[in-house]
């Protein structure tokens, strides 16, 4: 893999990234949430690329979203100084991490639970506070209080600690939920008001509905991570075209059994396993009629019984997954491209860093 | 992570494996393939750790079985000398690498169709010519020539090229087929007879019905991978029991959002979205009445209506895997231990290989 090489002399499966979309999805995602006056904040999960991170940080976001501690220490130590991280935290050593990580840059965590306050609390002193957002389950099924009185009664616990600040309220929504979360939002934010709280964060997130976003009209921040890359998902929910996905699997048939079959050397290590809803394993572009049926750790098999034109042994595919980021994860390193040439090779830097 | 460690001082998710429980494995596997008289070659798919193939290798097995090149030549590196690749290898680049392998060690390869014939026969020469298996499907539905007939076909193609020694015919079969398999091989062994073609290896494979692998009397050999460590696939397939799976992911309870609702810190980064027919992301051993009803990234969401008993927020679980392989390709290193103590840590050397 080098600078200057043509992508069609890769080997097979890699996962390359085309840099012209991916700017444009960039600044498209950006331009709106200046246009709506909200702080963006991505989260790095989709690349765990620093220097992507740099690039949305350029065009105006407003620090980065990690999931794990682990992430969020490959992020500072490549410069990054805000960073808000999305996860219940819980554990001494985890904590310590935590509190290490707060002694060198602009750190905010959730909570959703008393335990996990208790923990926070015990860890981190009034010399420098904590600021900590309430986590809300504002209908996505995950992680979050159940109800306006129970974000207010969390906040109000938060608020007592003297090593804690309660910084606002967030959300991981259900695509498409924008009236439940500023319905969620709006009643919390009364309560919390009535009792003399402040949010100075309201953080709504998601790629799948990125565009409706302004219908959350409490919220102050988007946090986001598919967008930079668009995925199968992302143009069924309507977010942007096939031709605005800048992550393709380049993947060869390594085999055709039968008139009807063909195998790909991408498997599950490759596309992962993640349906997110639809029934087979990506969208093969010069074959969009072909189904990628069935996956094992090494092998794609293609179903060919609803496409006239069969691929042959040899010939190479671009997949479009239908979930970018579980893929970004899978690999070393990421090739980026421009019209087809290399351009550079990203270590992806925080994958795997699971804790 | 460190040598004396309790396992329960690990962060999590952190996958496990029992030392005791897997050199079980490893032996009742190999004192089975002993006693009726055949090789056994473990695919590393598995456990992608040199020192583990070591361990199968010195319990009596005949060489390894690897997936893609890249994999071969971490374990040659390693001080491998018997493998075998069981991936159709095309293009200039994959081949010239494969040539380099096959000139330090004992190297055999499978195609299923003319081009890989042509190009391995491009590659390599009279002077150290290269073995070559027919890869038949029996029934998996994924790579293979269809029909005896068609065997012998490809078996004749490879005989008659001067860099490549036909050298036999391999399956990777549906579980549970062993009739199905051994009809198709004897079939072809017949007709590879009468056109004067000797089969030095005959490989059927496969984890899920092992032991029953004696049903498949013209086979020589047999692969196998999930067997080192065991999993919810395997206890399902009635091949051992819950306390014959030498891995488990630890979690931790982060969150109870609702009395039927609990959240894991292991996603699909840990577990994987791989269901292999289940309906549930594995099983959680405290809580077998628990359903890990759905994965995101860094989350599992665990539905708790069935069980009367409900974990707290901190609690830590075991999960065992409902597909073992693909979870070690999920972490840069494995953690040993024996009675919850830990013997070693095992970077996952040939993780992420994929080319």
């Amino acid at each position: 893999m080098t600078v200057g090489l043509s992508i069609h002399d890769l080997l097979t499966p890699v996962a390359v990234i085309d840099e012209t979309v991916m700017e444009t999805n960039i600044s498209v995602a950006q331009e709106y949430f200046d246009r709506i006056g909200r702080n963006f904040r991505p989260h790095i999960k989709t690349h765990k690329i620093p220097a992507l991170a740099s690039q949305q940080v350029a065009a105006g976001a407003k620090g980065i979203n990690c999931q794990k501690v682990s992430e969020a220490e490959v992020f500072a130590d490549a410069g990054f100084t805000d960073i808000l991280i999305t996860f219940n935290m819980l554990g001494k050593t985890r904590l310590e991490q935590l509190k290490a990580l707060h002694a060198r840059v602009n750190l905010q965590v959730v909570a959703d639970n008393k335990v996990v306050v208790d923990g926070l609390a015990d860890t981190f002193s009034e010399n420098q506070p904590l600021k900590v957002l309430v986590e809300c389950d504002t209908g996505a099924g995950r992680n979050g209080v159940q109800t306006p009185d129970a974000a207010l009664e969390l906040s109000q616990q938060i608020d007592r600690c003297a090593g804690l600040t309660f910084h606002g309220l967030l959300t991981y929504p259900k695509p498409g939920s924008e009236a439940a979360v500023e319905a969620f939002f709006s009643e919390t934010i009364k309560l919390l008001d009535q009792s003399g709280l402040q949010c100075a964060v309201v953080s709504h997130a998601g790629s799948p509905s990125l565009y409706d976003s302004d219908l959350v009209s409490s919220a102050t921040e988007h946090r986001a991570g598919t967008y930079i890359f668009n995925d199968r998902s992302m143009v069924r929910a309507g977010m942007c075209d096939f031709d605005d996905c800048a992550m393709h699997v380049l993947a060869t048939v390594v085999s055709r059994p039968t008139e009807t079959r063909a195998v790909l050397d991408a498997g599950s290590k490759a596309l992962t396993s993640d349906l997110l809803g639809f029934s087979d394993h990506g969208l093969i572009v010069e074959y969009p009629d072909a189904s990628i049926a069935g996956l094992s750790e090494e092998h794609a098999v293609v179903d060919l019984s609803k496409t006239d034109r069969k691929p042959e042994v040899g010939e190479r595919i671009r997949i479009i997954p239908n979930h970018t980021c579980v893929v970004s994860n899978m690999f070393d390193k990421l090739v980026f491209h421009r019209d087809g040439v290399v351009t550079r090779i990203e270590h992806v830097a925080a994958r795997g860093q699971v804790v």
